[in-house]
């Protein structure tokens, strides 16, 4: 059992440290699964995708008009407009038998193919439809002017999408253009959520004087469904500590369960065998206990046969602050994915008021956007970490690094929005 | 039937007169339905929640420590501490029966409730305990200092989440604080996906040449799922006027079909009938023909018996535009929101190169973000909108205004992220 001193850890080294003990490799080789396409939005790709073949796979016409050789109307005008022969009409999704000839043409609409010989399309609107075999072009096309070429979108052979990409809306059409009906893509991680403590009672019961409804369960649960993986809803368990380590040995044993939430344990000696406890269901054990963070000082980090188990702060504020500040993250890698530039939901702000910090710990504000003369105000959100009100007033936060002592009224801040 | 002169509408005008034809009232009284709290993440509110009680509801102690009268406490110091009797410990979850009189103080955990009598806490970290009966407190505390008062998260008969509201997770927790097990919500809106035109196969299928498997129907159908309404997905159907008609009248007949999205009907004679059926199918018929938007001009907005039936391009990439930049506004008036500043995942960043533009039209550009110095560079995509590739290799988008005539190379934009 690793036992070492424990001190705050920064979320930086936290994370690293996690990471340095958790088989990445193996988790990710052992979660992945074949799903239909039609069901793969947000989904996280577990292989590479190369083009089978070319796409359009033809050259195609982006307008309607008429297929001709380009050639036949350089210099064309209004004053002398190219005239040619009208040899048939292109209809959509069929071969064309048709061959152009130089002063020949033929009728197509948008989407269709080229026939043989032609090598661009005028649009209708610059010619005249003389008789029935006859058009004039006014305007001169160049080569390949209006046509999507046979290759031109994808090439065969070429890397699309990445392992490790989140699909979005235009990444599943990208994979229906090619032909893939099924995906392979890592399996949702599925959270176990565990709240303790004997003062919380379950959402439905009228809480007596000294008892507090069970928030953590329904926020964190709501968390874990919005970053993509799968809530798992857990009884309440009280302060004890035979309940408590049978209740974390099913959700080790359980193969439906790859990460577990405990939030809550105030009691004074429940943290005490929360650690004892995580310490002895599987190595490595607890890696971290204590963040050098506010609001979430009291967290727990461990590994227990390979899953991660985090022990969250019992107060609501602090859990989801921890929640968006490190869990987010050791989820976002149980899901294969790798962020292509670290981007979050943020918006530019200035800051209304001074705020004072201690250093030494990174701290996270909440705060309110509002727009004046066009700008974003970021109005931080006063109040305890025990409030759940000020968290629902708020629209994100703005985070203290460790090494700031502070932020002044009209600072630019980054605001992440919840 | 209505039937004035169609000319180019802005994407501002459409909504207006969209907005102006339906009616919201009614739909949104008819689309609402009561679900369990657990299930309620991104769903919207269809009622006000007012606190029916004070939350926490007693005075709790935020930190451990002793639960005392801070009066007893004033002026205490390393050198002259104050020295409190012990006269117990308060358990978690039970209403404690203890008086604290002045001189005596108890043992409290986070979250306990405060005896009668005691009026702040002194943190565990500024006492020390001379014997079992005896502790000295070496700071002074203020009056309800590490206390969160009965009232002071919530109080009863504040208006804490506003119909309308996307609940986020912390709203999903304020909801389980405040007791409210079920919770009601505006019905997802039921979106049919109709993609049209000869040329189009299915995706399992090996497009011949002229073909073009179904981007839309997958590409739509995932972006419908991202907004939080429910796709469903219908057959193609060829460019037939009378096989179009029929599946538009059954859409129209479901009651699980709030919307319509037909996109396609790429060739000439389609878009002509496509409009003679939106006219008869129910009043008040074509709303809207043609957008002053690039690309996506060919867009048809009607309304039939109060079913939004929009007509979208073939294309994917303009079909996807359309669908960003007015198709998900309606959606999001169904579903019952109301944003609350209008955020949308946006990034300032610097324009790579220029782009000169028309002016008359607003023009959305598919840009890449890059990191440089630690800003970000906007690079737009080229490539004709025939090509899904673009969207995929796209981060984001920016727009040039109607009345702008291009962007210069680093000027700051806007992006809006996929």
């Amino acid at each position: 059992m690793n036992n070492p001193l424990f001190k705050l850890m920064t979320l930086e080294e936290s994370l690293q440290v996690f990471r340095n003990s958790f088989d990445y490799k193996n988790y990710l080789a052992l979660h992945q699964e074949k799903i239909e396409l039609i069901s793969a939005s947000k989904r996280v790709l577990a292989e590479d995708i190369i083009a089978k073949e070319n796409i359009p796979g033809f050259n195609r016409a982006t307008v309607d008009g008429y297929a001709l050789k380009a050639g036949d109307t350089f210099g064309a005008s209004d004053g002398l407009p190219a005239y040619l022969e009208v040899i048939g009409e292109i209809r959509m999704s069929e071969i064309p038998s048709l061959l152009v000839c130089s002063g020949q043409t033929a009728r197509i609409s948008t989407g269709g193919m080229l026939p043989e010989g032609a090598d661009a399309v005028v649009m209708l609107e610059y010619t005249e439809q003389i008789d029935e075999t006859m058009i004039e072009a006014n305007r001169p096309v160049a080569l390949w002017e209006n046509v999507l070429r046979a290759d031109e979108d994808i090439k065969k052979g070429e890397i699309l999408l990445k392992k490790g990409q989140l699909l979005r809306p235009q990444d599943i059409g990208l994979l229906a253009a090619l032909g893939w009906g099924t995906v392979l893509v890592y399996k949702k991680p599925g959270v176990a959520i565990i709240s303790t403590g004997d003062e919380i009672v379950p959402v439905h019961s009228q809480p007596k004087p000294g008892q507090v409804r069970d928030i953590n369960l329904y926020a964190l649960g709501a968390s874990v469904e919005e970053i993509g993986a799968i809530p798992h809803y857990r009884d309440i368990i009280p302060d004890d500590e035979l309940a408590l380590e049978k209740e974390l040995r099913k959700c080790i044993e359980s193969d439906e369960i790859d990460m577990v939430l405990i939030s809550g344990g105030s009691s004074v000696g429940s943290r005490d065998y929360t650690l004892k406890v995580l310490n002895h269901l599987g190595s490595p054990g607890v890696l971290v206990h204590g963040l050098a963070l506010k609001p979430g000082k009291p967290t727990i980090i461990s590994l227990n046969n390979q899953k991660p188990i985090i022990g969250l702060p019992g107060h609501p504020v602090s859990t989801l602050i921890v929640f968006e500040s490190i869990v987010k993250k050791i989820l976002s890698d149980l899901k294969g994915e790798i962020l292509p530039l670290g981007l979050n939901r943020t918006v530019e702000a200035l800051l209304e008021n001074n705020i004072a910090s201690e250093g030494g710990r990174e701290e996270f504000i909440r705060v309110i956007l509002k727009k004046k003369d066009g700008k974003f105000w970021a109005v931080p959100v006063l109040g305890k970490s025990g409030m759940i009100s000020t968290l629902a007033k708020a629209d994100g936060y703005i985070v203290i690094g460790l090494n700031q002592e502070g932020l002044y009224q009209g600072d630019l801040v980054t605001v992440y929005l919840f």
